[in-house]
């Protein structure tokens, strides 16, 4: 039962697209993730989807909708079943929370590994 | 479905202990607070409580233990049962995410209206 000092988290991996866990909020995974590039288009069937902006700028493109951008400050939610995809032009940094367990890409089959923690 | 920037929401209002619901992930209430003196020892005996310090500082007080410094940037999740009390000598805001429903204080009777929205 500590601070969990987010930056110094963040410092511990250079990778993206690689969300790590650093905490635990009921049964979901508290994590923090870089990404830049884009992801894949996907949804979570069973599961919101929560992003914080905490450094830098994302896109959410949303199936059928406008991309959203989000910014550092602003965090946005994804409702189950919608097809979304992050994306950034540059490096974003981000806190993520979701269900224990659920793969990033919302399909078992494709991010079966279970998250580091950092 | 849109981004939601949390100063935009925390500028909406001025009172301290009253947490402001800004987005629902899945079955918790996503919500902003401004704290400033102390607020009561409390447990919530059936979720974690999280907190993620957005500007200035707070201490957790946790039974038992030494206080905990919760700086801007850092996150603090008090475990379910744990006796715990949110405190802060200058304001301090907060993003705070409980189970939709849950109150404050842990105690229904303590705090039974449903918190607003902005």
């Amino acid at each position: 039962m500590k601070p969990i000092n987010l930056s110094e988290k963040l410092a511990m991996f250079a990778t993206h697209w690689d969300p790590h866990v650093v905490a635990d909020y009921n049964q979901n995974e508290v994590m923090v993730v870089k990404f830049q590039g884009e992801f894949l288009f996907h949804k979570h069937e069973e599961t919101d989807d929560f992003f914080y902006v905490l450094e830098g700028e994302m896109f959410m493109d949303i199936e059928g909708e406008d991309s959203k951008v989000v910014k550092a400050g602003e965090l946005f939610v994804v409702p189950k079943g919608v097809v979304h995809r992050p994306r950034a032009e540059a490096e974003v940094k981000v806190l993520l929370i979701e269900p224990k367990g659920e793969p990033n890409s919302g399909d078992a089959d494709r991010a079966p590994a279970p998250k580091p923690r950092v």
